[in-house]
């Protein structure tokens, strides 16, 4: 593993072993002293072309309990040569020698052109609609934490698909690790073809009984306007996630930030059947480390050994 | 002490413990290495939903000499479900295991409600118009480090007190250390009933050279506006702090940023009469000490030891 | 060396030093662990009146790599009272007691105002129209990692000069060193008498091939609503340094962010004979040594001995 673009591009293996480190740190995050000395020294870069508190200050602290050093840049992208100027700025912040480049970019692939471009391992914390593969890991790892392996359990995915790189990742990360995927919402926002990736589609709820799991999407405003819905009202009553429409059993995912009272009901995110908090602590444990294993452990830099026991972080 | 939320919630005998290792503090910071290991490895978040440049930067570099990992979210509260978005905001940062939260809202009981949330230190940066604690005690730090006790000393607060959470706590704060506290502006300026807390109202600075210490409150622009004062001219002429009104003996305070030539006059910023950098470096001594009692002291927490010396941080 | 100021405050040794201790911290930078403990437990802070993140991020990353811990302001000037509310908040941050304030203002001499107010040592990081001190060092730094000494080399500086602090400080450096420099641009984009500092001026590019390093300026677009120059295509048509124009042995240099196809060309930008990444790693290391020699180095402060082995960075 020398960068992480795509979920497409991992192994079954690969995820095992991300999610495996990934409960050592989260067990170091549960610590009084939440830090270890893995990248001291060490540079990360955090390049974010669209507004994230979220998955940017989750990088940010992630990087720091590693002991690296952050620079973070928050770019607005301009409105022409925007390959480009990406490539320059790129460019500039490469010649600091990072040990890592974690970049969020409106255009599909820009993590991809990254690579081409600089030494540095490339994290792609979203690009355009196209892939998050951070946010499907750390979905898993939340999962792992409450029950377990994925395999055999049947998830939903509901809710505007069609414009969602969280759907395009998670499904197939759950659909690599077993899971049977259902992906529900208005046929308007459900691409086309979808079913041969090997999900199932839905336009109702109405069978969302069978669901272990209901990861619910966020629902952009903007798709209002553009007349993907009809309205919110109309789209929250036939696709919220909320407490009349499931059973205490099946759990409910939401990758944040959530509108409440839209796609999901206020009932269902403070309950014990949502993991949503558990994605966000999940979230910090996973990027560490995904980090650790790209820079750690990865075959492409001069580090002979780890500098962390394995399993010992500390 | 789980939280800081609210100079009402203190005793005296906190504050003077919060004073006394305030002052260890300050002292750290006038040695070439201003840093003490105290909470290594532990988490603090800055939460911003007003600009802030003074209090949060004083925050964050206090955690950053106490060897904490910073997060600093800077939001801008958005016009709908203010409440509710807060609350969501808070525990996706909560799921961090923050040691603390440091939080500045525009709603007062916006900290007091994150209590309810959080497992984490909360500490009020300024609530609305209500408190503003940790100002308040830094105050006290930068007269104590100048004159001692302020036990029968004679304050004064001038300006907008309506408006002012730095008032609300410093009238609290220097009253309950046995000060004697008058505040002083125009009548639209001062609140109702405000006698009742034990302090003194005038509508002038006629008798002002009765005061030890005249804190000046910053006059919003905004005021004027709101038909609050007639013009910042007319307020200035009858209200600024400026040496002609003084004599030597008078210090002077103000909470920063100041405008000069409105509410304070330039001759007086600069004099040595004035404690405004005073103030500013005690600030940071103060929110260390605020940090230390609340993490490193707390009972809340699984640590039972100090990290750190008492007295003698290193 | 108390401050860093101007390029004109420095002797040729001075510089020297300079260049050497950051080929140190740029041997330093090729490492894995890029960091060292010289300014463990000092604060920088950096106060930025214009928007720029290459200088900041880079200043910052220095401090960081330098271990100090960093305090970033951003400020946006504003409009009225701009040199009093520079000093009331350069005073509220020198209450922190900073090693060092690194200063960009949109006003010729802010930095030198800041050294009558307060004792941290002040780095100038672009004042105005008139000098950018670090990135005329930079600039020497990469050269002399590419060419060795400049001594009886030629460089030409292209465009913009006018407005340039980058032009001022460069061409102050370069003829220090024992460059021959050239300036050429419109005659509207060439100060007045420039020609008393000792280069040559040219109003096209015909003779071009004489240089041994061409620096290109960045074109502002505002100039050309403000008619210094005829329409963009025009001044590129005359004053584009692209491959057309140079023969391969020559070096380019531009002090970014490059405007792609209107000062320089593609071609040129992504070349061998390109410094520009080089000019930003160099600026990494230069600002570390700046810092390094203004802090750890300077007789202005307590500190007896060096912190860090001289030659010998770890």
């Amino acid at each position: 593993m020398k960068h992480l673009l795509s979920i497409e591009d991992l192994t079954q293996d690969e995820i095992e072993g991300l999610l495996e480190r990934a409960e050592s740190f989260a067990e170091v995050s549960r610590r009084d002293i939440k830090k270890v000395p893995a990248l001291r020294g060490r540079t990360v870069v955090t390049l974010f072309y669209e507004a994230s508190t979220r998955t940017s200050s989750s990088f940010e602290l992630a990087a720091k309990r590693l002991s690296a050093d952050v620079v973070s840049v928050k770019a607005s992208g301009s409105s022409v040569d925007k390959g480009e100027s990406l490539k320059d700025t790129v460019e500039t912040l490469s010649a600091y020698d990072p040990a890592a480049i974690v970049i969020r970019h409106p255009h599909a692939g820009a993590a991809q052109m990254l690579t081409q471009w600089v030494d540095a391992a490339v994290v792609n914390a979203g690009d355009g609609m196209r892939q998050h593969p951070s946010q499907a890991l750390l979905d898993l790892l939340a999962l792992r934490q409450r029950i377990g392996s994925v395999e055999g359990k049947k998830i939903w995915i509901v809710g505007d698909v069609l414009h969602s790189r969280v759907a395009r990742s998670n499904i197939q990360a759950f659909m690599m690790m077993g899971a049977e995927v259902t992906v529900a919402g208005p046929p308007t926002l459900i691409p086309r073809r979808i079913e041969e990736t090997g999900c199932q589609v839905r336009h109702s709820l109405d069978e969302i009984e069978e669901a272990d799991v209901v990861y619910s999407l966020r629902m952009q405003r903007e798709r209002m306007k553009e007349s993907f819905v009809p309205s919110i009202r109309e789209y929250a009553r036939l696709f919220q996630i909320n407490s009349r429409r499931l059973n205490p059993r099946q759990l409910v995912m939401h990758p944040g930030p959530v509108n409440r009272g839209v796609e999901i009901g206020a009932d269902v995110i403070d309950s014990d059947r949502s993991l949503i908090s558990d994605q966000v602590s999940s979230g910090l444990a996973m990027r560490m480390a995904i980090l650790f294993e790209l820079l750690a452990h990865g075959d492409h830099r001069e580090t002979a050994e780890s500098p962390l026991p394995i399993g010992e972080p500390a």
